[in-house]
């Protein structure tokens, strides 16, 4: 607790600048505030609301969170319980939450900090239910910061990671709000006729979500280079066991990157890193020029309530690819950071266990990204959906308009003649290899749910493999496409570029041979194919790329003192650090223990007392 | 710190009972004081040494711990820097850290507790080394607790868990020791001659290790077994969504047991609790049986040093067989613990992430047995080993002598014809593919080592892979002939024993759907039938399941205050429980902080400064 409170205290002395808050790389209390609270205030908020709350807030005077999540719903929005209640009579709403699971839970910032918060609740009109929408509602006082009448506030508890955010719970007891407090910008009630103004077009509304996820992926690839480069530096200097089949001559041990079975743990997420970074930009890219788009023809497009963008839009609309795209990326780039770091870390033997190795608690710190935002297997239903929505559309003979619904119509074109891919010799047919696996799958899940209709719940895991599929072949294009294109032949030399291309044929042919099950059995590839690829390819891919492995993860230029970690030192001075860090800067080397199990004393000495008294 | 000087303190005060040692789940300072220092004098200490050290640690006058690992030194024993050098003048010996890497690391207890270590140090006599042998060296003076002068020693710092065990460094300056401190039962120096005495037999210094691992593997069913309780307790109890295909009468959320993704990930590794839990009963047995047969004819054996057992007994002794057995099932089950954990705190959904489900702490304490008693990945090269002098033996027409020679001749007297496994049919089948599937791997190694003469380094991942391959056949083995056994059969009832039949066959043919490509290439099953395992038979078996996993995780009978989990509970008083914990047993909640970043103060009010003040 102590140290929680240190380092909220820290957070607030970094207050200022936002890229010293990413450098600390530490969740602060403000975090929240400035993203999801101003995000907020700013897209859902009218120009009346922006003056009475957006400039409180962005000076600071009033500190928000965003509170949507509830104790017993997370994924579900539209399940969660919390009400606001219109009363006609005053011209206000009454939040209330009616049951123990409907507290507001995990809220980011609520614990300690937030004065205010954006609290998403039903809106309920005359008795009728109208679905969650966002109110502004203050929580605690602004000069005493203790929590309002009525309403119950406070911290969540420990978590497993995370512990510089304090997470926490809320909940109300009819709490009054003014008709002003309704962020009114999309939908609103009409206090003169009591009456629900529904939303202009739904897009508008899941485009932030589709890019906080598109978000999510570039991160992803620099969250895992920090694991990365720990691993790799460390595993450059350590030396463990002689080869075994070294000449006695040669006594040294071997540096562990030399083995493979150390180098098929690390160079795949290597590549790994810059597959992901790639994709993430291609993503950005792409929603820059999607949201022009929409721009143009907002007004137009009448959306469905209760649907999201992918039912209503899908194969007619870049904006329903890209939110499909972004929901299954999401799901695969945040699972390959958080397992690839902890793939790191055991690739750090035993000290990758210390917390001095500095991949702990950042794994620690990253694993919630695979449940927020949407749950990783919530997500894969998301893309599903859209792949059945445009399979029905290829199987009508309508018109391919966008990439996926291109690779589908080329799969059914040559469904009389199946595949012949060189996934080895030419990367194209690497791409297409991934695109087929892609459609095969599309087909059966269009044949087990359209056809032999099958439960929605049977075909889950299905789904599942087949959102699976199609990110990886998303990546894998992005990757390919990202070498081709004239801006990174143009920035980079001719050797970078060709170990940069190594790395996409590792990158490609190990998930190839990872999933290859289902390359078989859509017929992408042969299983001499694959047998080839592992035992010769990436064996040789891994030869080749090793002696760049750590001018590789230089290039992602971490400063050690971000890093902070003694086996990734940029000078490699590991057990130095180590020992410095157990040693000297370690406070438990002060105390001196009674050991005897009879004793009732703790302590001989402390000398760490007058270091304590200090905090 | 606090916190943890604290759990010391608590170990201490339960230090009485090894069982509540057990219960309270968390590691103490006297864990390897009881384990691996007692055991370590009792095994290797001769009869005067017993009389010397034993007793005196029994009565915890001493406090020990067992120094192998170094700073630059883990799973390579032989290469271990400390030396203990023979002066044969005053008859002791100097034991010396000569360099920084050779500081003794990670030594639990040593830290704050230990005053004596088993020192594991290179043995040199007249400027020749002669290997690491084991040397009892005091460190702290027995009534100050300071350490003794010339050595140097200390806590190694925070970890990523595991934080109640003080993990400590050790350095030594020429520090002497009496002739009596080297542990003299298998190996000595004769202080007359200055001659080295060498062991009767290497078998029994392994066989400590053997048994360790095979602990290794009956615990790793029942550290998972904590987890899957508390995932499938509260995916009984959380519901979320509707079922899309429910009829609009069905307005309750689904318990999220009862999607198919869901269970996809739980009850296999349900399934997987009892695998191991059965294999570890039997390693436990056939180590048993093997001690026996061991002291029969210890003294015929002579033992080649430098190599371990697997290599000069290999086909011909069960403890080679057991030997590979332990290494290689250590480093599955160990795996499919730590990560299985995950799966589960994943499955839990955002609470999941919370210190209050449970699984976080005991996953973190529980991740170093992947690296520790044999390093996953390295112990997969000694099964490979033993595989291949398996593997020369059959070749050469030798008669098989195990069950291991025993399917290696099987798979080549049909080489001529093939495999034909109904894996789906018959369950003799289905162990019948994965012994199959070891047998192909082997054969392959065999060739690209012995014949094709590849480097020892390129076939490591493939190495890695056959150890899995055979690990994974003797779990379904393992189960497969538990369920056979009178002792099963007749001790549960029928209805019992078609619920574990039906666990049986998910882990197996789950297991096998997951390497499937693997059992393509060996030609043990066709593409179809693992499609029809897939799609078919699993979803069927996870669709059995269900209705019985709550009960199933229930016969493990943990009681509610070990596993410590508001998502776990008992009684499915999930949210109560969290809600509880958060608002009143939270101590942060009772402070009130200064929210305003231009503010100098931190805090407005703490009313828990009493609470601290008590500490």
């Amino acid at each position: 607790k102590r140290l929680r409170q240190l380092k909220v205290q820290h957070g607030w002395d970094q207050e200022d600048s936002i890229v010293a808050n990413d450098l600390i790389s530490e969740p602060g209390p403000y975090g929240l505030h400035e993203s999801m609270f101003l995000i907020t205030l700013r897209d859902q908020g009218t120009p009346e609301q922006h003056k009475l709350f957006l400039k409180k807030a962005e000076n600071y005077q009033i500190i928000g969170c965003y509170a949507q999540t509830e104790l017993g719903h997370g994924s579900n929005v539209r399940g969660l319980e919390t009400t606001a209640t219109w009363s006609p009579e005053d011209r206000t709403f009454i939040i209330h939450s009616p049951h123990l699971t409907a507290s507001k839970w995990w809220i980011g910032s609520l614990g300690r900090t937030a004065n205010y918060a954006v609290v998403m609740a039903q809106l309920i009109i005359g008795g009728k239910p109208f679905g969650p929408h966002p109110f502004v509602v203050q929580v605690r006082d602004l000069k005493t910061h203790e929590p309002l009448e009525n309403v119950h506030v406070g911290d969540i508890g420990p978590k497993f990671g995370y512990n510089t955010m304090d997470n926490g719970f809320l909940l109300f007891n009819h709490v009054k709000i003014p008709h002003v407090n309704m962020l009114a910008r999309f939908s609103s009630v009409d206090p003169a006729t009591n009456k629900y103004v529904r939303p202009m077009s739904a897009s508008l509304v899941y485009g932030t979500l589709t890019w906080v996820r598109s978000h999510i992926v570039l991160q992803s690839g620099s969250v895992l280079a920090r694991g990365v480069t720990i691993a790799t530096r460390y595993c450059a200097i350590r030396r463990q066991f002689q080869d075994r089949d070294a000449p006695q001559s040669e006594k040294g041990e071997t540096a562990v990157l030399n083995y493979t079975m150390v180098q098929v743990r690390l160079l795949p997420l290597l590549a790994a890193t810059f597959a992901l970074h790639f994709t993430g930009q291609g993503m950005m890219r792409f929603y820059a020029e999607s949201q022009k788009k929409i721009h143009g023809n907002a007004n137009a497009a009448s959306a469905d309530r209760g649907a999201g963008p992918e039912e209503t839009h899908a194969g007619s609309d870049s904006l329903a690819d890209l939110h499909a795209a972004s929901c299954g990326l999401k799901s695969l780039a945040s699972s390959i950071a958080a397992e690839g770091l902890e793939v790191c870390r055991r690739a750090c033997g035993g000290h990758g266990y210390s917390s001095f190795s500095g991949i702990g608690p950042w794994y620690a710190d990253y694993l919630p990204t695979t449940t927020w935002e949407g749950d990783n297997y919530m997500l894969s239903q998301q893309v599903a959906r859209y792949l059945l929505k445009s399979a029905r559309s290829v199987k009508k003979g309508e018109k391919p308009t966008n990439d996926t619904t291109q690779i589908l119509t080329e799969f059914l074109a040559r469904s009389d003649m199946g595949a012949a891919f060189d996934i080895i010799g030419k990367d194209e047919d690497l791409v297409a290899a991934f695109a087929w696996r892609t459609a095969y799958l599309t087909f059966e899940a269009y044949k087990h749910r359209d056809e032999e209709k099958k439960a929605w719940n049977d075909l889950l895991v299905d789904f599942y493999r087949l959102s699976k599929a199609h990110s990886q072949y998303l990546v894998v294009k992005n990757f390919y496409e990202a070498l081709q294109s004239s801006s990174t032949t143009d920035a980079l030399d001719e050797e970078t570029r060709t170990v940069l291309h190594k790395l996409f044929r590792l990158f490609a042919l190990n998930t190839l041979e990872q999933e290859s099950s289902e390359f078989y059995q859509s017929g992408a590839t042969t299983v001499r194919q694959i047998i080839l690829a592992r035992t010769n390819t990436v064996m040789k891919l891994l030869k080749e790329i090793r002696p760049h492995a750590v001018r590789l993860v230089d290039s992602w230029d971490f400063p050690d003192w971000q890093l902070d970690s003694s086996l990734g030192r940029y000078d490699g001075k590991v057990y130095e650090d180590l020992f410095h860090r157990a040693s000297e800067l370690n406070p438990l080397n002060s105390i001196t223990v009674d050991p005897y199990p009879e004793s009732s004393v703790l302590f001989k000495k402390d000398e760490s007392r007058d270091f304590k008294s200090k905090l």
